[in-house]
């Protein structure tokens, strides 16, 4: 049996899907029954790095997505639009489907699972969290027996690469992001990254898959790290903390359907397994019942630990039909069997630990109105440090204990008014 | 459909996996379809954590083995018989198995993985290594595609438990054993853990999969942790190492089919993602072309993570069955494909970095000597340390540059005979 792949895009990781499948002594038998067929490019006069046989070239993707030949397409050009209607196509032509495109899952998740689920087709994301980290295939598999609690993932490779250089070097995020823009681990333009976007939409897909609902992907809470500065840095470990962009999925209350989704900076204690998730690396750690805690830690991005994620889903994908019945029942392992939304609470109903910075003009008694206006709201405080005073302002951080978030902005926004509050330059959760 | 599972077994791990089979609710869905048909025990009388349907107890394990309503035979009563010839005895009655056995599955995986593919059933190990950690699917799927190079794990959790804790409070080996053994983490008899034997059924298991061929298990070189002393543990801490038992797996020539299997006491860089892995955790590193490193951490034993890794093989078993055809063709992914052994290649031929121990007594030119005899046999140096003196006893510490381990042993051997060698307390190798 001969399964035969169509591949739109031959960009970075299209190029390193094609090595794989053209080379495939030593690797996995499977992979001799695997054909690259035709492959999607913008341009055919480019010079490439993969030698494919002739006439496999085209610019025509929609003949890629229609073509009778073709079992297995495979979407690597990225971005929302025409991504989306070539999976949608494809899949209504019976075509599975391999993407590594978190974008388009994590907005378009809910029309292409239930067009696969029409045409009883398989659509494999490995590749679109934690580059070549196998993650999703476990989440879906080994670790779906357990009641899921929490995913914790470092799931952006450039944000963690500036944090990590931030942390090193106690610099400030706008020079070290532009060397990171001349060295290419961070984009030209690096929103999707720094703001935390990126992030959002995988930590949306890892929710989907860890707690059995779809996210509406715009419910999904996404600060970045632009904020973050040398100095809460360094307060930070002075507290014996790390500070890391973390993407958290959570239920906060056992048995109830309400997940926390969302992404911000945060004080991660040096002795938590992610603290020492440096640089470019991911990490995803999972807790649920009985397992306890696991973590999968690997390369977030780069041509071959994507494509690594890639080709085993291809295989992966033709595995299941090797061993498939004539009239295929979709494996439910590989197949997604949920089509309702998980409720997502709101920030404000949520319980967190949080950091807060503060320069305060030195008269007596601040540390007390603060102190009674938290109490006020129910805020309840661990500690109130001052850590400086230059020119007659006090610059305090103050954290609390776990406290609901929609009562600590209600005593914030009271505080701002305060006369004696000069700035209030970082707001950051605690893990 | 409805799969019938017999449990073989209901110690720790029975119990943990009877328990997520009895109360399914929150879990992967298909657990809904999974029911506990029979479970076999040594007493009857003796009282259970889990409440199961009444007549599911039985003493007699054969005629679970052969009962024509169980689809799948879930070995946990460990060690090597019965557990064979009850395993050997499920596959000709056509059942699949999920074992937690790695004695049975090092020892025997030839012949029962030969059985297994005659009778076309799955044989399924998950929680034979890394306890709730996904390993063994990885390997077998995700991670399959790539030309794997080296697989290095900690992966007996006393042994890491022993070492951390000598680590930390800079203890000998027996007292730290005793209180382990007093405190649960390590047997009344610790032999096969603390010599290494466990660690290195695990790693002939893994080498098994991550280079697609059988292992005798006997040809395993396997080094425990006894010998271990504080004394090196400090020093190598100084020299920026932790020590801990690695079992490793490795191809150390591109393209040949020779392997590296072993398992040692082993000088970590403290930088090193396995370093940091402390206490009774498990973590098993991948490199390979083109992933790179991919680590797995978690907890390596416990009912509850093995129980998790027990059912995900059953339900991996189910999702299976439920898609394949009424004459079923193996999915590759999930069979064992390979049926010839792969070569060890044996110590003295492999290239180790080494860290030697000596007393000498305080003679000039003692190290010139050393450094002589070890270039005569071809063995280059990194560094020669004198670390103490005490009643004219001079402590040195060797380190190696990559060498061959034939031509090291030839020198020591020479060494030994030198009347200024007073001891030689330690060998080691460094990663």
């Amino acid at each position: 049996m001969v399964f035969k792949v169509g591949l739109l895009g031959l960009g970075t990781v299209g190029t390193g899907t094609a090595k794989i499948l053209l080379d495939p002594e030593g690797r996995h038998p499977l992979l001799q029954s695997i054909e690259i067929c035709k492959v999607g490019v913008k341009s055919l006069s480019k010079s490439r790095q993969v030698s494919l046989p002739p006439d496999c070239l085209t610019t025509d993707l929609e003949a890629i997505v229609s073509d009778p030949a073709i079992d297995v397409v495979v979407e690597l050009i990225g971005g929302l639009e025409p991504a989306r209607s070539l999976i949608l196509k494809a899949i209504k032509q019976g075509k599975h489907i391999v993407t590594a495109n978190k974008a388009v899952i994590s907005r378009y998740g809910d029309q292409i699972f239930t067009a696969a689920n029409q045409a009883g087709v398989y659509v494999m994301l490995e590749a679109a969290v934690g580059g070549g980290i196998p993650v999703i295939q476990p989440l879906k598999q080994g670790l779906g027996v357990n009641r899921i609690q929490a995913v914790t993932g470092i799931v952006n490779g450039t944000t963690n690469y500036i944090l990590t250089r931030m942390q090193n070097e106690g610099g400030d995020f706008e020079p070290i992001l532009a060397e990171a823009q001349r060295l290419g681990y961070a984009e030209a333009d690096p929103a999707a990254d720094v703001d935390g976007f990126d992030a959002a939409d995988k930590i949306a897909i890892l929710a989907s898959l860890a707690f059995g609902g779809r996210i509406k992907r715009d419910e999904v809470y996404c600060e970045g790290i632009r904020q973050v500065s040398a100095a809460d840095i360094s307060y930070a470990d002075k507290l014996g903390f790390v500070i890391k962009l973390l993407a958290i999925a959570k239920r906060p209350y056992p048995n109830q359907p309400g997940l926390q989704v969302r992404v911000h900076p945060t004080l991660v204690p040096k002795a938590h397994p992610l603290a020492s998730v440096n640089s470019v690396y991911n990490a995803i750690l999972v807790e649920g019942e009985p397992i306890g805690q696991v973590m999968f830690f690997g390369p977030g991005a780069g041509a071959g630990p994507t494509a690594s994620a890639v080709v085993s889903d291809i295989i992966n994908i033709a595995a299941t039909l090797t061993s498939a019945a004539t009239q295929p029942v979709a494996n439910p392992l590989l197949a997604c069997s949920h089509q309702h939304y998980s409720p997502i609470i709101p920030n404000a109903e949520l319980f967190s630990r949080l950091y807060l910075r503060l320069l305060v003009k030195d008269q007596p008694k601040v540390i007390g109105r603060l102190g009674n206006c938290f109490g006020d709201h129910g805020v309840s405080l661990e500690s109130v440090v001052q850590i400086g005073m230059q020119d007659k302002i006090a610059e305090l951080v103050v954290i609390t204990h776990e406290v609901q978030e929609g009562a600590f902005q209600a005593a914030l926004d009271e505080i701002r008014g305060f006369p004696e509050i000069q700035d209030i330059p970082s707001l950051l959760r605690v893990l």
